[in-house]
C-alpha cells in the first residue's frame, strides 16, 4: 500500500489516486449533458411497465435514475448503498427537474433484509413505537431528517445571536455532587462508590459563571428522572440556557429572549428553506415586542372570558396557557405571549421577588402558540438573601456551599432563561409527540439504542 | 409597580425609565473628557501615599479609578460589585492608557469576607487544590478567564469549519442502555430501577448518524469512570466529535482533521487576540499538510535514533510520542504529526483494518507538540464485518443490535475523529494540569461544586 513508506515523508508526497469527484443530487442541474458520479442510498425502486426507476437519496435530496437493466440491483433491497454514474438529462416530469440516464451502478454496501418499515412514502406511516424500535431507519426518512436539521439550525441561530450580544459559551459539568434544585426526580450515579447525580439543568453553574463572564450561554443535555409518560416529556433533552449579569430586572432578560427567538427563527428561515418547504412548516411571524400580561391579570382574563376561576391557583394549567395563546393571537396577532410575575411559591428558591409585592416574582414564561416554551426571570444576587431563601425552603447552606460562594464573593443582579430544544421543534412544526423531535428519545420504556 | 397593569397591554407601552447606558472598561477611550458609568467588580484597592487607586474589573478588562475619598468603600472587600461613574482622562501611566477621575461609587453587592485567595496578582499564585476548593473565585482571575474564553473560541472555530464543509450538528443521548464500547470504566446510573450508563463517547451515535446526514459533528460531555489521578485526565470532559460517510479511507478523515485544526487555530487567532496576548500564548504555525509517519516506521525511528526498541509493542508510550514530536519539529518545523496504521489489537472492534495487511488498521493519531490530541480512523461499514468483529471480541450482537441496525440497513464507508477540548487548551497554553482548562473539573476527589 503506497501510504506505508519505508522512509518517513510528507503525506502529500505519497502516491494517491484522486477518485472522480462526487456530485450531490441537488447539484445535477449544473451538469446537464454530462456524465456524473453520485453516491447514496437506494431509496426506492419502482418498476413501471417496461421502465424501471431507481430513486437515489443522499444528504441533500433525491434523484430519479432511469434503469433499462435492473440486473445489478437483483437481490438489492432498499437502503443498499450505491455508487451511480450516468448522464444528466433535464426532465420536467421528474421531481427536481432532472434525471439520470444510461446509468452504471456499483453496490458499495448491500442490504439483503427488508426494512422493518418502509421510508419512501411522503410521510412516515408507521406507529410511533415501531418507529422508535428502529430509529436509525426512520431518521433516514427525508421529513424526519429535515426535523433534526431544523433542530441544528435553531442551535446555530441561538449561538449566533448570543455571540453577537457578547455572551460567552460555557460547558458546565453534568455529573454533580448535590441535587437540591428541585430535590427529587434526579438520576443517581455511582461515582467511585459515592453518590452523585445527573444535572437537571445548568442553573447553578450558569448563575455562578455570570460572576466570571457576565453573560453566558450553554447548549447541552439535561436529565429529568420524572416518571412521566406523556407526549410532551422525555427524560433527557437538549437545553438552551442563557444567563446575564447587570440587569435592572427580568424585563432586561425578556428583551434578550425576544432577540434570541428572533435570531433563531431568522436563522432557520434563511438557512433551512428547503427543510421548511419539505415539512410545509409555517414559521411564526415575528412581531416585536412580544405582548406581555401579568399573572393576576391573566387569571382575571381567563375568569372573565372563559368563566374558569383559577385566581387562587399558584400556576397556570395547560388549558389556561392555550386560552391565553388564543387571546394573544386574536388580540395581538402574535404567536408569542409573555406571562410575567408568577407567584413566588411555585418558583425555585433562587427566584427574585417583586420588590413591590414579594408574593409575586420577577419571573416570566414565554408561551408559543399557547404552550410554555421558555421559563426565565431575575435571580437573587445577595448572599444574605440566599441564606434566608435556603433556610425558608429547608435547604442546608453547607450542601450548596460551592454555589453560594458565587454570591458570598460578589454577584451582580442577574437573570436568565432556558429553552427546551425538542419542545421548540415540536411546537414549531406542530408535532403530536416530542419523541419525533429527538434523535434517540429516552423515556420510561426506552434507553436504547 | 408600573409593570403590573390593570389591563393587559403591550410591554413597550409600559412606563419604564431607561437607566444611563453602561460603558465597558475597554470602551472608555472613546469617551475621554466625558463622564461615564461603569459596572464591575472591585478587583483591587491600592493605597499609594495620598492617592488611592481602585481597579474595576468587568467582562472585558480592568480600569484604574483614582479615588480621593475611599469612605464609600470602607468595609468593602475585593469582589464587591460596584457601579462607578466618573470622568475619563487619558493617562499614559495607567494600564490601558486611561483612568477615571472624580468618581462616584455605589455598592451594588457588598463583599464582607476576605477571599480564600487573592486574584489580583498577574498569576493565580495558589496551590491547585486551594484553587479548586473555590473555583468560582479563581475563574474570575483574568488569566483563568482568558483560558476558558479560548475554549469557547475553539468550539466556535470547530463548528464554523464543519458547517462550511456541510456537516450537520447532532446531540446524541448521554444516558445509554449498553456500555460495550470498552467494557469497563463506565459510570452506572439508576434508570427507573434499571441499570443504565453514561456515554463514554458519542461514537456509536455519530456512526449511526452518518447513514442519515452523511456528515455529522457533536460538541458534548463524555464520561470516563477511570480511577486515574493524573495531571492529564479528568472524569468528565468536552469531546469534539466528527464522523463522515463516503470516504475512500482514513486519509479523507485526516484531510478534514487538517481543515478543522486550521479552522480552530484561525478562529481563536482572529477573534481572541486579547486573550492570547494576556496569556502570552504562542499559537502553532500551521504548515499543511501535516507530516505523517506510519506506526512501524515510527517505532523503527525511535529505535534508530533513541535506542529504545519498542517494535513489539502494540502502542506508543507518552515518551515515544514526545520523541516523535521533537523529530517532527526538527525535521518539518511542524507542531503536528500524524501517526498512522496502529496495530488492530489495541483499537476498538469497529476499526477498519488495512486492506493490505489486516494486522494494522486504517487509523491515526494526531500528535500536537508531542502529545496525542486526536484519535481517528476509518470504521467498518458492512454488517457482516461487524458480526465477525463483535464475535472475535466476545461481544454479543443482540446487546448492540440498535447500533448494528445502522449497518444492517446500509451504511457507507465512513470514519471520523474526536478532540478533547480541555486537552487541546492544555497543550496550546502549555498548562501543567488539565484541571486548569476545565470550569469545574471532576476527578477522583471532586464532584462539587
Amino acid at each position: 500500500m503506497a501510504f506505508f513508506l519505508s522512509q518517513p515523508e510528507l503525506a502529500d508526497q505519497q502516491i494517491w489516486v484522486e477518485p472522480p469527484p462526487r456530485v450531490l443530487t441537488m447539484e445535477v442541474g449544473q451538469h446537464v449533458g454530462e456524465r456524473v458520479m453520485l453516491d447514496g442510498w437506494l431509496h426506492q425502486l419502482r418498476r413501471m411497465g417496461g421502465v424501471n426507476f431507481l430513486i437515489l437519496r443522499d444528504r441533500k435530496g433525491l434523484l430519479q435514475i432511469v434503469l433499462n437493466d435492473v440486473s445489478p440491483l437483483q437481490h438489492m433491497l432498499p437502503e443498499s448503498v450505491l455508487q451511480v454514474s450516468g448522464l444528466v438529462v433535464a426532465e420536467s416530469r421528474a421531481q427536481g427537474g432532472y434525471e439520470l440516464h444510461d446509468a452504471n451502478i456499483e453496490v458499495i454496501s448491500p442490504v439483503t433484509e427488508a426494512l422493518p418499515y418502509s421510508i419512501h412514502h411522503p410521510d412516515v406511516n408507521v406507529h410511533l413505537d415501531t418507529y422508535l424500535d428502529h430509529p436509525i431507519v426512520g431518521l433516514r426518512h427525508p421529513r424526519q431528517r429535515a426535523k433534526l436539521r431544523l433542530s441544528a439550525g435553531l442551535m446555530a441561530g441561538f449561538r449566533t445571536t448570543l455571540n453577537e450580544l457578547d455572551f460567552t459559551e460555557i460547558q458546565s459539568p453534568k455529573l454533580v455532587g448535590t441535587a437540591t434544585e428541585s430535590g427529587a426526580n434526579v438520576f443517581e450515579v455511582d461515582y467511585f462508590g459515592r453518590r452523585a447525580y445527573l444535572a437537571q439543568s445548568p442553573q447553578f453553574y450558569k448563575q455562578m459563571m455570570t460572576t466570571v463572564f457576565e453573560r453566558v450561554y450553554e447548549v447541552g443535555p439535561v436529565f429529568r428522572a420524572e416518571p412521566h409518560d406523556t407526549t410532551r416529556h422525555v427524560n433527557e433533552y437538549v437545553s438552551l440556557d442563557v444567563e446575564m449579569a447587570f440587569i435592572q430586572d427580568h424585563r432586561d432578560v425578556m428583551a434578550v429572549v425576544e432577540k434570541v427567538i428572533g435570531g433563531m427563527i431568522g436563522y432557520v428561515s434563511s438557512h433551512y428553506a428547503k427543510e421548511l418547504e419539505l415539512l410545509q412548516a409555517s414559521l411564526p411571524v415575528l412581531r416585536l415586542p412580544f405582548p406581555a400580561i401579568c399573572f393576576p391579570d391573566a387569571q382575571r382574563l381567563i375568569f372573565e372570558r372563559w368563566g374558569e376561576d383559577c385566581q387562587r391557583e399558584p400556576d397556570l394549567a395547560p388549558q389556561h396557557e392555550r386560552w391565553l395563546g388564543q387571546w394573544a393571537s386574536e388580540t395581538y396577532h402574535n404567536d408569542f405571549l409573555f406571562v410575567t410575575g408568577y407567584p413566588m411559591e411555585k418558583r425555585p428558591f433562587y427566584t427574585h421577588p417583586q420588590p413591590s409585592d414579594p408574593r409575586y416574582s420577577n419571573s416570566f414564561d414565554l408561551l408559543f402558540r399557547g404552550t410554555e416554551l421558555i421559563t426565565g426571570g431575575q435571580r437573587l444576587h445577595r448572599y444574605q438573601d440566599y441564606l434566608a431563601a435556603a433556610q425558608a425552603r429547608g435547604i442546608q447552606p453547607q450542601v450548596i456551599s460551592g454555589y453560594l460562594e458565587a454570591f458570598r464573593y460578589g454577584a451582580a443582579p442577574h437573570g436568565g432563561f432556558a429553552i427546551g430544544l425538542e419542545r421548540f421543534i415540536m411546537q414549531l412544526l406542530g408535532l403530536s409527540n416530542i419523541r419525533e423531535a429527538s434523535l434517540f428519545p429516552r423515556d420510561l420504556n426506552r434507553i436504547t439504542p
